[in-house]
């Protein structure tokens, strides 16, 4: 006789497996299915999603899940598996059938529509979809988080525990130290020379490195891939089965190693989940932000580092000799470092990602609570892009209409990039407690020690604390942008010769 | 208000883009998912397999096809798709679910002993598990198709429309002419030449080749894939997303090559389906038997010909040009010709083959209608290859263990490798009628025509008509292993100089 809790980790496992079956599709649909597949594909994922959403909503989940609240004694992982499930639950089964419907509709044509007012620089053919989208994810919120506000129930989805109180002034404090920093960085007479980033990179020699740096870090390919996409990214099907991409240009290694490295920051954390209950949500990855604050941890705080250089200049030597024959650890540390402002955000270095996403965060919120007027974005991204970044995109395209997230109504995801970053140079400072020795480690190339303690710290902790208290556990601090700052201020003063 | 018909396509295509995703999980798993995830996956396939017979036995599909018997006016086509419906779930109903589980559960059982069995050459060990399987597998006939025997009834699964009535004449013949053959070919003082199909061929240059064949076969790339995996196989998950594999080594190209050819056959078929209702199962293959005949027919009928040999050996040589420099069409057509007992099937030549599965389906049939001892089947199985092949295994890991089948209850499998040679053979016969300049066709490499004319005659149509029908609409004739044999005893004959 199985016990409530035993047969609701069933129906858990379910729902986790035909998710990793989803994971597959996608994945095999980014890396390599036949192009001319894709319509019977969207069809196949259609039918799964539906599956998966049947599973979700199952009202014998429901009733469970009612049982289980009369009853007690369970350790913390099981309460916390207990929890996720009725999170779910509610998030799928509060909504009623039509707006459920209108929102996944209105996203696919969305999409489509911005595809298209994208390309041709027509913000005003975006407007009337946005319009909606917005609208209707302002009751989708009243639904599912009726004690949030509206845009603090969209951030919910991505980065929960943390609302606009927590992060507004962590914006602000940003904008008041990065802005200056910004200007000062653009009109500095020195520019670091990264001339000899561009050149002639075999894209096997380009595959070699980076899958030697990526198994360095601890990633382990018998439990997961390294392939070619169009937009690196992390999938897969489980902790044992992860797949990251990269993409190749035969003219700059540097951005795919860059993608790799970042990529396996994801996938370590998925590599790195607890081993106990792997299809249970307690085991799963925390947040956005959270994911983010792995793949910045590895891709910036280490691998953008002065003893990075240090330690892999002789390995990027060995494989490219001719184009860094004359180069110093400090030239490529420089040259990896450079700081410009850019229309676009994915472009956007460490200094100006963050303007980028404050101006998102500050406009979502704003279309959340009134106070913005849809037609006037276009003036207003402008505006703001000037105050920030001290550029003006030329276009819409360049400019607002440039990100898919709002086609697709993920408001409230923006953030995650900041918070992320922010996390992961708190998480550096308290390693570099833990092991003053750490740029030594990071030159030897034992990167394995970095893995190791961010799996003992953050992967093995899966969803058992809040992010608020993992971080608290981890770095005895609050979220809490000084450290992320005085990072950025003294690499970048230096690195710009601002003193 | 959509008809009961509608209704019904609706479920299938479901059902039918489910299988589609099984397919990609399969060839995931067989292709390039890494190793630690098998157990993952083995969870994944399960649930899946779960939901697909949960949507196979949906009681609604039973009421839409109750309703459907009282209407007519159908088309051809939405009769078929009834008709393969009604099929389907009474084959999956009419179970009970204790056998089902029964079967699933000693079949995954079944293969884990056989593995072993053949692996310590103890064919006793598994005895109890075949005699079981029989056991459920008779059960199983007398549920599903209680008016044919129980061995008919399992062949029907495989070739449906085809019983032992129609068989056992067949392979009477076939012993009568092959195993003179195979003696003859034995004694015969010639033995062609084939030492130079051995040496050092670079995987590169042989994947650059069997592409290009592919390719030339008419074998779609953007709604396929070609990869490499332990076995060769013909997988995917829609006409528009067709995944052929073969394997590599360095010192043999042909086996390859063949492969490539072999699977292409296969692949032609599915991406040749009728392009209405490819969702819906009028549409898909008709039978194991017919798809063999696909891919034999340009396999043996095709590439082994002469004129095959005359038309590609120049690509040959520019591809090999060290290990082919003084090799003939003829020398060619020879080498990849050679006829050879062996103990194994899966090795054995066009002449040989046959006598392997007639020996399978004389005991499979023995087994069923109790005329054979399972505790003899070693000696029985020695001496049947004694008298068909001329050899006799020395283990019964060569022997009796040798193929996977009867571990995993696939009895009636095997005769549909032969019906489809028989096949191949009597479809090229109408093709050389309808293109009497068939082998200059061939030689000048215009395999798009043949692939045409299968499509026509073959592909297109579907399961609109029963295999009889359909050999019958195509050839004239019904199934007549006149043709194959005068092909084997002419062909034959000839390379080893008996006449």
């Amino acid at each position: 006789m199985s016990t409530n809790y035993q047969k609701l980790t069933l129906k858990l496992e379910e729902i986790s497996r035909l998710s990793g079956i989803m994971g597959i599709l996608h994945w095999d649909q980014e890396v390599i299915m036949p192009s001319g597949a894709a319509e019977s594909r969207a069809k196949q994922l259609g039918v799964l999603a539906g599956i998966i959403h049947e599973k979700s909503t199952d009202p014998e989940i429901g009733s469970l899940l009612e049982k289980l609240s009369q009853e007690n004694s369970f350790n913390c992982f099981e309460e916390c598996n207990i929890n996720e499930a009725r999170r779910q639950y509610e998030l799928e089964t509060k909504l009623p059938k039509n707006l459920v419907m209108k929102l996944a509709e209105l996203s696919s044509k969305g999409h489509q529509i911005w595809v298209k007012a994208r390309s041709e620089n027509r913000f005003s053919d975006f407007v009337p979809v946005l319009t909606q989208l917005i609208e209707l994810k302002k009751r989708w919120a009243e639904y599912v988080f009726p004690k949030l506000k509206a845009y603090d129930a969209n951030i919910d989805i991505y980065e929960r525990g943390t609302t606009m109180s927590d992060i507004t002034p962590v914006f602000e404090t940003l904008k008041k130290e990065l802005i200056p920093l910004i200007r000062d960085i653009q009109v500095s007479d020195y520019n670091p020379e990264s001339s000899f980033l561009t050149g002639d990179f075999s894209v096997a020699k380009q595959e070699v490195l980076g899958r030697r740096i990526s198994e360095e870090m601890g990633f382990a390919f018998d439990c997961g891939r390294m392939d070619v996409s169009v937009h690196p990214f992390c999938g897969g099907s489980h902790p044992t089965d992860v797949r990251i991409t990269t993409r190749y240009r035969n003219d700059n290694f540097i951005e795919s190693l860059y993608a790799v490295i970042h990529e396996t920051g994801h996938g370590l954390y998925e590599q790195g989940r607890m081993k106990e209950g792997r299809d249970l949500p307690a085991s799963e990855a925390l947040t956005m932000g959270i994911h983010e604050s792995q793949s910045l941890f590895w891709e910036r705080m280490i691998a953008q580092s002065l003893a990075f250089c240090n330690g892999y200049l002789p390995l990027i030597k060995e494989t490219f000799p001719k184009n860094f024959r004359d180069i110093s650890a400090e030239q490529l540390y420089e040259a990896v470092n450079t700081s410009e402002p850019s229309y676009i955000r994915v472009e956007a270095d460490e200094v100006t990602y963050p303007m980028h996403v404050v101006l998102r965060y500050e406009i979502e919120k704003g279309l959340f609570d009134d106070s913005i007027e849809i037609n006037l974005l276009p003036e207003l991204w402008n505006s703001k892009m000037k105050e920030y970044l001290g550029v003006e995109p030329p276009t819409d395209t360049l400019g607002v209409l440039q990100d898919t997230h709002w086609s697709g109504a993920a408001f409230g995801y923006f953030p995650s990039y900041t918070l992320g970053a922010i996390y992961a140079s708190q998480f550096y400072q308290t390693l570099l407690q833990d092991k003053p020795q750490l740029e030594k480690i990071i030159a030897s190339g034992n990167l394995e020690i970095i893995r190791e303690w961010l799996n003992q710290k953050i992967h093995q902790k899966g969803r058992l604390l809040s992010v608020p208290d993992l971080v608290k556990e981890v770095t005895g601090d609050n979220l809490n942008p000084t450290i992320f700052l005085s990072y950025l201020k003294n690499k970048y003063r230096k690195i710009y010769r601002l003193n």
